[in-house]
């Protein structure tokens, strides 16, 4: 997926506070990454002295005992009945606030997405808050030889999706300035339905896979609807997870059914070099920022300027990567933020140049940092014109 | 899907104050009902004097012109350019401050929800922070015309992808205790894969499908997994998105291929029963937790006791229901919490009972609430035996 904008750069702290996490661990990776347990709802997670503790009310309390990897699982059943006796409700923070004075614990560090809510109420009761700067485990952002497996795995399934709609791209009849497919005009929507359903055979889910084409991709944020285009670019983004490991893929390839312009073919050309040019530079110690001035040098030294098209921006809008894992942007981003790049980690490199009226060029792989480069989860070929 | 324990009462509230969210409309659907702008990055949200503001940086900017609803949308480049100048980091926090000084604002109010990172940077910089409580738009807990016309949509969707899963259990083979379909041993994931499947073509997803046989059925989040049983009780829970118009549905039925036992005929008539009861009892002004007790007191007077099975709780282990929306759990909360029902939403009837060893039974129809009763979404037939 095109990288983000925005965001805060990360710094590294001890792992040693005794932390609450209030989330559920389809929405928060690093109560997921923590735990290993997929919780659609709610729940109260501590680590008090290094020891890992869930607080599950009765809906959750069964399977939390056979499938948490924690060190103990706590009932929150008597704290809520304690707390209806007294004609209190039975709030999540009340119930924590019981447990936690049996405890003795006064003082609690919590992550920046830490509801402001939640917050309040402890802070009401006499707690004190610490706040502690993202990643909250450092040590998800090296990978280990397991997570590269798993990260791997769902790239294979994403470069068989690729292959998937290029070759259904390539199936497909020019008429005039359009594309048909099996008779009918061939569309974003038809050929996104395609991928997901081929990604969900492979026990993977995607959604917001992006087949954008002409225009429509030169927004990088533009999923792309309607009819696709022939002799025009085709940007396809495809970044499922893994419904089993949890872990995502990610990959772009931009594709011309026809033929593609001269201004196209040096925008691939050029995004191709750039690419390539970051490849080389990633590796442990690496400075990110410069891994990113480095491409956009490259693009501007190549005459592909950054330009306002009436209210669209044009050129190189967005940065060069970001971590992938349980997250679909994870740490380290490699864009305009200080980040020293690490051995373990699993980035995607995906320069991209985005010119409307003429065209939109993005392409991506994901990479492991190295101690001494880094290796490609992608075997994928580019080519521009299928 | 079955109902969540835990949580909050809602405490209605005036809508008038400057309001501040940092979210996406991906995980936000407070932020997506306000602006019906999708987007998957962390976005500044804004509405000063009832003005709606969205500040978008180069990848939604253009997007956001075109898509959102709004009143107006400022792009965060001059704030991040200047902030680079002064060689300050491009927060988020750090581009509304520019922002909100030049409106000269310095009080806000944020949702319980608000990440605690943003509010203590905010304090930092001065700014008063006041917390609004859920529903911080109540508006969206009582369903327009074109809204409900929306959740009836996917609720056909649900329905037809329940009646697929029937149709296949029912073709399905009984072999001594399992089940076999074209060949082979008939899984939950097999079934759940054939049901998301069907929903992707009609423009519905839908992730943790509940598929559950025997006791994992009376875990009542267990998605389920692992062979089929035969003449034991299968949940079927499903709950799918529009990928359209992003509204959900959301059914269960509860049935045994082959032959119920007598302890489970019985489950399934009380359950049928209680079903009953609540939809008379549900109409405007109702009482939430008095349908919820009164559900609660029949199941009681059946014989269906609350115990525990070793670690696991038995009996009616959740509440009857939950409003659903552009949220699968939405306000009001149908269980043990004082909440009085209204016209025009939307909710969940759920109720189950589940015994390990036993069997386990939810049946789950979606109504709309009038002014004298409820209407049912819902068509699909209760059978227990297919």
């Amino acid at each position: 997926m095109e990288p983000f904008e925005g965001g805060e750069s990360p710094v590294s702290q001890s792992e040693s506070e005794n932390l609450l996490i209030i989330a559920d661990s389809e929405a928060s990776a690093d109560l997921y990454y923590r735990t290993r347990f997929l919780v659609t709802v709610t729940v109260i997670y501590l680590e008090i002295d290094g020891r890992k503790i869930f607080l599950l009310n009765d809906l959750e309390y069964g399977r939390g005992r056979s499938e948490a990897r924690v060190d103990e699982i706590v009932s929150t059943t008597p704290y809520e009945e304690a707390l209806r006796a007294a004609k209190e409700p039975a709030r999540l923070t009340s119930v924590l606030d019981l447990y936690l004075k049996e405890k003795g614990i006064k003082q609690l560090t919590v992550p920046l997405s830490f509801p402001f809510g939640h917050a309040e109420r402890l802070r009401e009761k006499g707690y004190k808050l610490r706040l502690k700067d993202d990643p909250i485990f450092p040590s998800r952002t090296i990978k280990t030889a397991e997570e590269i497996h798993a990260i791997e795995e769902t790239q294979r399934h994403a470069e068989a999706a690729t292959d998937l709609a290029v070759s259904i791209l390539k199936r497909s009849e020019i008429r005039g300035d359009w594309l048909f497919y099996e008779g009918r005009e061939l569309t974003s929507e038809k050929l996104r339905l395609e991928i997901h359903k081929f990604l969900l055979e492979r026990e993977c889910q995607a959604s917001n896979t992006i087949v954008a084409g002409g225009d429509q991709g030169a927004d990088p944020h533009h999923r792309g609807s309607g009819p696709l285009p022939a002799h025009k670019t085709i940007i396809l983004d495809i970044f499922p997870r893994s419904i089993r490991t949890r872990y995502w893929g990610d990959m772009t390839r931009t594709v011309v059914r026809g033929k593609a312009s001269a201004a196209v073919k040096k925008l691939y050309k050029d995004v191709l070099d750039a690419q390539e040019l970051a490849f080389s530079l990633i590796k442990d110690g690496a400075e990110g920022e410069k891994v990113h001035s480095e491409v956009a040098k490259l693009f501007k030294l190549r005459g592909n300027a950054n330009e306002d098209v009436g209210i669209k921006k044009s050129g190189y809008i967005h940065s060069t990567g970001h971590g992938l894992g349980l997250d679909i942007h994870e740490w380290p981003k490699i864009g305009r933020v200080e980040t020293q790049i690490k051995t373990g980690q699993v980035i995607t490199v995906e320069p991209g140049l985005y010119y409307p009226g003429v065209g939109a060029v993005r392409l991506e792989d994901v990479v492991v940092v190295t101690e001494t480069g880094c290796r490609n989860l992608n075997r994928y070929p580019k080519e521009l014109e299928v």
